[in-house]
């Protein structure tokens, strides 16, 4: 926190600290893409071990995790740079019929456009908000400058109402990863701000072992439809009077940190409560709790019976990219097989693990090959009966089908019906 | 979905459907067991993998988690059968004395009886529904033809009153799987619907690495004794009427899709929403929630300190399989000892794992192997203070004891004390 | 359970047991420190497995999990004792500023002191309770003797008000454990009763591996502070009570087992049952529910903004304790890096595993370590949304920052913020 040193416990962070220094992260880019720094002593590699400990394989090399290209180096001539144009406004998602919640979505969906990149090019966003709330964009699980690692008030400031920041980072590590906005995220990913982010390596040694052509990019997530709506609704309200207080620079001056619940340091946060401030969770204890209660479980923001079916033939390979993108844990099971377990947040597993069920945690990501041996239609569903449900009534939830497309040739039946009750 | 490609949108299915299907699949196993299909085709290999990759261990075989046994075979001469009788009834279960609820039995008891075959051979279950409501076997973690999947308005009809279904299978893969109703999940195993079903090798590579003789298997759910008794009663209150019903074809004819929620598909469901059809889930939304808000905590149907104790002596080691039977995960720490964790999902795990606690979660099973290494009497229960209660009063929930039957020899006196307050 | 063999089911546990059993246990330490019992055979080998299986990696020893001392000895001349002084208080915990709690603090801190001693020394820590409930302390991990494991009326009697007892165990197996108290969990460690216990290894592998200077331990736990301070304030209110019974052995000498709910087996509670004893939890079962609602989130104590932040240099490694001394999994993902997690309740996993977000479940203690290859400020938190709030509020909860004290010499500046609203 070298920038704060000097400054006096009371201080707070006014918003014209909030503009200017967003600023100067546009003009860094705009000056030649530059971050900053002396970039290649930052990632200098820890002393090497000497030797193979703990039992641990000999295969097994401590400095794996190292990023592979300097994380705050910037684009040099030839590279190659994979532009896209990310806008944030306001839709109505249909999570299934009868269903529908105001949404934040990235270019109208929910959840956004899969970003897919070869490993080691250059990924440019134009992040434009279009809604009057700050927002931001968190790669997850990119190793990058932390200038753009999208966390409000911590490595930038939140975007705010027609703004636009350019995110720019290479894309590594290899595998599976998502994005997401890092504000009120409580609400934000509910109401929609998370999409895939796929980093595909130049040799994939999954797909080696396990040649495959197709794959699916399931986002595991929930919504507590009444809280989203009720915010949406009081937010679109206030749109207008938040919108013209941006567009009024002397009004937003006046807009201090202790309005904002913004403070330099912990020391002037502790001073302004001796003071008198009182923080928005003590206010809340005296009314009611604001913690989600989940009742919908989606698969790329569907519920069963509108997800998604994944399609496979007989003696075919498919890879399942499955993504914590949400607030609670999911153990999605398949009927009928095993699969392999062979990747987590990107990286091959040590040796691929046999199962039916794979815990998906929330911020993890793991990748699973399904082998098509047995013909027919399968289940593959939360297996927690919680998120199986739509609004408690089962089935419904996190749940859809591996299908079969050669199932006819091998005999096999299926009735194909679709339920909302039981 | 072949059969269903040329129905019309608004096609709705019928409760003749319901029946006449019903009706093949018992006709099917009559004829002889077959299971229909070019059955050789069905588990062909997919390519065989260029080599090793990803710095996996060499003895990593992509293919070792096809089915050993072509899952749409039916029987052949000479092989063994193994034929159980389940009959679902009503019974009244209590958890610890002073709580009871109406459970729904597999032969009577909660949870019901263990399953035990060994690999490769054939599992023939008559299941005869003694209750007004629809019910289903899913054999979890087998690998079967989808027919004898057990799941409602997916591979097969719901079992109704009075109706017997039959289940054959190859009992495969190897360890610790188990079945449950696939129906109204979210009740239905609240209210006992559940039991283990282990597929014993011919060569256990974990008994090898760790003689055994005595083995415990340990079944780990949650209910709501609240919802469940509420919706036991009002069932049962309906019986004599439904029941009726299904006496009466000409009476079932007139149920048809849009009364039981099933629609031929998702255009069909989405054009009944859209004349006017209100699916169950946006009624509810009105009411009050139906998630359960569980309150006991169990350990093969019982919460301490009515669980049995798992025996072991000095210098013994004991098999455990842990089955997440129910909706949240649970962690189980034993103390005094470390223990492997050896398998998952019946699978060994690629190398045991020393630990002392071992989260057990939903749809998955977990074995673990005790060494009798530290006599005395030691706890053994979930580490979520959440299920260590009972009604929300610690102690209780999913908790046992592992006690040492050579203790005294060992010089070790243990209070043995049973307690349901502190 | 030999002693009470020859108990009658009727029979209830009188208080008199209770002290006259802690008073054993008090003099058998002072008698020489001695724990009884034939400790060489105690933990016998079981017969040498025949050979590798289940393709195991060759260097697996399935004997590797035994403890490396006889858990049953007592000290002998040379070898050392670290002794120490814990008195359990009451103290007034901030958790924020504005959120204050009442606490059962040992030596009056929330969480307890770390305690850290090297392999195969000896532990004795004298726990004085002045407080008027009953407590022990749990050595979660260790392997130790079981009248020294911390179960009341379990392994031992609840420590009374001014009671002190006596904890004598040798400090077994090396890594990451902690301590904490048995007697009702769900209250007294959301009230702070819990520390770390480090076991420092003769030759640690992982630090073999990677060389580190620096190491934290974070303890993360959650706090319903509504459901704390009404039971530690009625606690307070009947002290002067408690406190003289607990001074007039014939008022104690009263108190029987039913009162207190404790019996001498399960068929002496079931016959109290049905002579007309009504267990608690069936009394609450009509009442509110007593399950914690959490509404705080906490590292080592403290929620964000008010959590201690790690440092590293680039080129540093730094090992990171994590221990899931709660009710609730945590998922705890860092920004801008992979790191390795090492090991899993104090033991080196068969092979390190690279990954962003980790998972720390109750009970269970996880090692990572960080590599310093991204000079900046990375947040270090629980991806649930629901764990980074405080009282519902986002940002807060369990989250922290990675700080590289060279940052600024790499170019990074970092603004800095500290915030509680967004």
């Amino acid at each position: 926190m070298e920038d704060s040193s000097d400054r006096k416990p009371e201080d707070q962070v006014t918003r014209r600290d909030f503009l200017s220094i967003g600023g100067t992260g546009a003009a860094a880019l705009g000056a030649g893409l530059l971050l900053g720094g002396s970039a290649r002593n930052a990632h200098a590699a820890p002393p090497a071990p000497p030797g193979n400990a703990a039992g641990w394989p000999k295969e097994f090399r401590p400095h794996s995790a190292h990023p592979v290209y300097p994380p705050r180096e910037a684009p040099r001539t030839g590279e190659k740079v994979h532009e896209f144009d990310i806008e944030l406004g306001i839709s109505v998602h249909e999570i299934v019929p009868g269903v529908k919640v105001h949404a934040f979505t990235y270019n109208g969906t929910y959840p956004g456009p899969e970003i897919r990149v070869p490993e080691g090019d250059w990924v440019l966003v134009n992040f434009k908000n279009r809604t009057s709330e700050l927002h931001t964009i968190h790669w997850h699980g990119i190793i990058l400058a932390c200038e753009m690692d999208g966390v409000p008030n911590g490595t930038q400031w939140g975007v705010g109402p027609g703004q636009t920041f350019k995110y720019l980072f290479r894309a590594q590590p290899v595998g599976t990863h998502f994005y997401h906005c890092h504000n009120m995220t409580t609400l934000h990913v509910q109401a929609g701000m998370f999409g895939a982010l796929i980093v595909e390596p130049k040799d994939d040694p999954i797909r080696r072992a396990f040649p495959y052509e197709r794959e699916y990019t399931l986002l595991l997530s929930e919504i507590d439809t009444t809280m989203v709506e009720r915010q949406m609704e009081e937010m679109m309200k206030s749109m207008g009077a938040m919108e013209k207080m941006h567009e009024r620079p002397e009004t937003m001056k006046e807009m201090n940190g202790r309005m904002m619940g913004w403070f330099a340091d912990k020391a002037a946060f502790r001073a302004a409560v001796a003071s008198g401030y009182v923080p928005p969770y003590v206010t809340s204890m005296r009314g009611h709790s604001r913690f989600p209660n989940f009742n919908f479980f989606m698969i790329n923001g569907k519920s069963y019976p509108m997800t998604d079916e994944l399609h496979i033939r007989s003696g075919e390979n498919i890879r399942v990219r499955l993504i914590g993108a949400g607030a609670m844990p999911h153990y999605m099971h398949l009927h009928g097989h095993d699969f392999w377990h062979v990747a987590q947040d990107g990286h091959p597993l040590p040796a691929p693990i046999r199962l039916n069920t794979v815990p998906v945690f929330p911020g993890t990501t793991t990748d699973i090959v399904i082998q098509g041996t047995n013909p027919g239609m399968w289940h593959f569903h939360d297996h927690s009966d919680l998120s199986s449900t739509n609004n408690g009534i089962f089935p419904g939830g996190m749940m859809t089908m591996l299908m079969y497309e050669d199932s006819a040739a091998h005999g096999v039946k299926i009735p194909g019906i679709v339920q909302v009750n039981s």
